[in-house]
């Protein structure tokens, strides 16, 4: 079996971006309930279709399956506006989970807005997990740069949601919305550098000596951590921290990196207990690259190709891993 | 001969920062001139033996030779602040590499500063120049992230500052100084985050075509760019941009990576003429490595070590690219 554990849903229908447009257009006057962007089952399931089918093709059997990262929209307007257009994103997942209930593993945003505190968003995550949620996209730079600036994933103002994703146990998958800082590109500078922000903040903090349990999957393959593997051990052994190659073993890594040798370096550096199989479906790289005439994100043989895995290894990387992390999913 | 374009002059005698600490402390009252650190060339010399000797035991003949990067304080204080500093550190780097005219290549700061355009950075270029400098610290984000954000390095305001390097061939290396966000560590995330972010900016903006002489070095491995090599491929793609890979080639990396399988991706994505070696000696990697008990940049051995790089190629990469750039100096 083949589980991708970093999955969006892109492929929306045109009325969700509406929705989007009319809510930011009454921005001064707040409405007095979310409103609905009026998508029919139909309509929805007609969206999904390439999603299913890409992933049918690959032998993709499940996938963690999330808003746009992009359009979660935290650094845009007040929290109303970030609560209804969460709530709205994460109705929509609900549903297209629901329709393809052994393939769709159901992961939801959170309400995140600048300056707010992180613990606003825990009772969209309550009901999420009433709903079935296993996954949500946690976001360390909600502002996307700009003031007010979001604290260190290690301050003290995350806690209490990750109490609660320890509690529910749930995964937490790193993951940056848009940025407004003028000189960093969205897919191609800001998303990857929020992902090594982000392991360098936990594995230099205390969060895994408070939070054991917690379980947090930095995607792109870490961002190009691995590449820089030893530019971190050094900073630990000059900062007198526990060694980076033990500290960040408490984080996973997903391999949605599109390049045989960049997902070779994340698993030979990280191991094939912290690596697990990602696709970014279809995201930055669902595009067809013009030297092999297959989609630069169609990487199952990336995995399958690398001759010095045992079968064991590959099963942790395409299933068991998955297995062991998000434990309240099917799979 | 082994040339390394990427030193930073940090093991710098204590009356530089006592020099900085009452700047500071007279922020609200600008000096009339802007001082002296009073360094005598004894104390110096004495401070660049650490340099001096690390370079003699590696093999290292000649090395680009610049102020300490996080420290060049473009992010903090006023205009004025930033010039006085930076001729202050500017002179510096005069007088060591005066003292090592054989081994140490002079590079400058700019006196950059939040929301100043680059051009205000000219008068103190053109004062480098006569000093005999060849190469640059540019940094593409003198805000360090907090109000008023840097415009992209595509941003025409860069301009005159690109003109003056090509009139006078200069060669700009991409290095950011400290952010003040609180989520971005400095070495770890901030560094390397900007490389990848000037890169992004480079590629898909019509710089080169502006400037098709721009000499431009991506330091620490371009920032872990050739990890994301097909992420950026499909980008390009995406966006219907001239390929990534021909793009890229407008611009040099270094190999300060501190890691075989890292420096040997590079050479292999970006290519024998496009990279050069760099040990960022003493920067972040200045400490013993437990797993070898040699230094972390201690890194010679790493290239030498490639088997499948010609003659030519390591020619190419210890020597001949950077005689290639740095026509300005006496290599």
């Amino acid at each position: 079996m083949i589980v991708d554990v970093h999955g969006h849903f892109t492929q929306v229908p045109v009325q969700l971006d509406a929705y989007r447009g009319r809510q930011i257009g009454q921005l001064s006057r707040p409405p007095r309930g979310k409103g609905d962007p009026g998508i029919s089952d139909d309509l929805l399931r007609e969206h999904l279709q390439p999603h299913v089918r890409e992933n049918q093709e690959r032998g993709i059997d499940k996938i963690i399956f999330g808003p746009r990262a992009g359009l979660m929209g935290h650094e845009f307007g007040p929290e109303w506006i970030s609560r209804h257009w969460t709530e709205i994103n994460n109705d929509l997942i609900a549903r297209a989970c629901a329709m393809y209930p052994d393939m769709l593993i159901p992961a939801f945003q959170l309400p995140q807005s600048p300056g707010v505190e992180p613990a606003a968003s825990i009772p969209e995550l309550e009901r999420c997990v009433a709903m079935g949620f296993v996954s949500l996209q946690l976001n360390p730079d909600p502002s996307g740069g700009i003031a007010p600036l979001s604290p260190s994933l290690s301050d003290r103002s995350w806690y209490p949601l990750y109490e609660k994703m320890c509690e529910h146990d749930l995964v937490g998958l790193i993951h940056a919305a848009n940025t407004r800082n003028p000189h960093l590109h969205m897919n191609g500078a800001h998303y990857v550098n929020t992902d090594v922000a982000a392991v360098v903040e936990l594995t230099t903090s205390r969060v895994f000596q408070d939070f054991p349990q917690l379980k947090l999957v930095i995607p792109h393959g870490g961002g190009g951590i691995p590449f820089h593997w030893n530019r971190m051990r050094a900073i630990h052994v000059g900062a007198r921290l526990a060694p980076f190659e033990e500290a960040v073993r408490n984080i996973y890594f997903d391999l949605s990196t599109y390049d045989a040798e960049s997902i070779e370096l994340t698993i030979r550096k990280m191991g094939v207990d912290n690596v697990m199989y990602a696709s970014e479906m279809w995201g930055s790289a669902q595009f067809i690259d013009p030297e092999t005439g297959r989609k630069f994100d169609d990487t199952v043989d990336m995995v399958t190709g690398i001759d010095w895995l045992s079968d064991d290894d590959r099963y942790k990387i395409f299933e068991g891993n998955a297995r062991r992390l998000y434990t309240r999913a099917k799979l």
